[in-house]
């Protein structure tokens, strides 16, 4: 098959590369994009065709993977593709039916997908959730590929909803150590509260590294995930408030590209956190 | 010495306890109080002198240990005592604040508290963080009880601050992970979920367990120290979101006396958050 993939980030490439593997051709607009997003599509093997529209006049299926805050705009960019659509972003349910509106009034089959975990690597495929009336047809194109697709069920919205709940334990709980780190720096008490995790919540010292870690380097697209996620739980009557300020938390750290899970980072992130900064 | 509980709930009395096995008299009031009280207190080998008035007249110390909601309340009804008030409460700084303006104004001794933990039992002692200027002296007259002291610091608010930041992991995250089981079962995804958990977060499951058990029997009393958490997070400048969330979590869940950790309260709680119920 080809298979159009937008925007290839690193697990676009990723899955780009699966595909590619297992036989697939598939294509990427270039166009405007970023020499590192380039870099990436030419050692997953990806080829370019340069536009959008030479992707969406020649692609059997699209497969959207982009920050949740543009996967709206993506579908709008591709208006009018009658092939395959997957909306593989982290959305929440209500934006997945925006995004299945616009694709189907264009004439194209929608498929709503969610990704859990990272990018696929040897002996570790990518999770790929799938829901809708072509999830159970696009499970088997994928067949062969290092991806494990995993249909929830014919109804669409439901593989987004279950990206959306587990994402809200991950990084709803990343955010939140930060921000009690946070806290108790400010009040002073950060040094006692450390030595009190270290004896009874000891895998927490662990978990403020890789949390410092991820918001310096991925907290940029996490922060349209956490108001996803926030307008999910509303959209059924659940407080939304846990991912309003994980978002909040996510917007104020620091973008640092290559960031180590170190105490340098910590440093750099609970600093970028501090009250002063944001007023 | 002569100590005065307010009121001796479950910490309460096995604080009271422990301070009665040190050599100390430890006093209380009936007046108002649960018949269930009144039985934990006889138990501990709490002298009853039945009225606050009583109590203040005849302690050279009082700790309360209340729910956070009560907290202030408590300190009013003492109005005027003079000696060392020890506010062991969950409530955030600006709340210690104004309790340490109600027991000076007084012409009492305020000092901060903050317990982590569990009631002591042999072997465990329970731990206090105290701060402020009386703190180091508490600390001297507790030793010998089944009580860890640990001195924070010479400033009041310290120990309530440390408190406000290992309970906004603790029970924020068991609410967290209530929340995100009932949005999964409002969307219908909760059997992928669990499927997916059991794989990839395999705490997660004993984390249901224990947090349901914990809303049903506890929750009553953690709406008012999620609100004080909120409190105390936004008067540093971080978001209060979080816990505002948590509260409304355990404001919903039923309150079950002698619930189990099994999966039948799991059910109860998770149909109580159901949005329809609070329409």
């Amino acid at each position: 098959m080809r298979i159009g993939i937008l925007h290839p980030g690193e697990m676009g490439a990723g899955i780009g590369s699966a595909l590619v593997d297992a036989g697939h051709e598939v294509l990427w607009a270039s166009e405007g994009r970023s020499q590192a997003t380039r870099s990436r599509a030419e050692k997953a093997g990806l080829r370019d065709v340069e536009s959008l529209a030479d992707v969406t006049a020649h692609a059997d299926m699209i497969i959207s993977v982009c920050p949740p805050h543009a996967a709206v705009q993506m579908a709008c960019l591709v208006a009018g593709y009658g092939g395959t659509y997957l909306d593989a972003n982290a959305v929440a349910p209500p934006t997945a039916a925006d995004i299945a509106r616009l694709i189907g009034a264009g004439g194209g089959r929608y498929v709503d997908g969610g990704i859990i975990g990272g990018p696929p690597i040897p002996g570790r495929p990518s999770r790929i959730y799938l829901s809708g009336a072509g999830a159970q047809h696009l499970a088997e194109c994928f067949a062969g590929a290092n991806l494990e697709c995993r249909v929830v069920s014919d109804h669409a919205g439901d593989a987004s909803a279950l990206k959306c709940a587990y994402a809200a334990w991950t990084k709803g709980t990343s955010a939140l150590v930060l921000a009690i780190r946070r806290y108790a720096r400010s009040e002073g008490v950060e040094e006692a509260l450390v030595e009190e995790w270290s004896q009874s919540q000891p895998d927490l010292t662990k978990r403020v590294l890789t949390a410092a870690n991820q918001a310096a380097t991925k907290g940029w697209r996490w922060v349209g995930e956490m108001e996803e996620i926030a307008k999910a739980f509303e959209a059924v009557g659940l407080p939304g408030g846990f991912h309003t300020a994980a978002a909040d938390i996510y917007r104020r750290a620091p973008h640092v590209e290559g960031a180590g899970a170190d105490a340098a980072t910590i440093e750099r992130v609970l600093e970028a956190l501090n009250l002063r900064l944001h007023r």
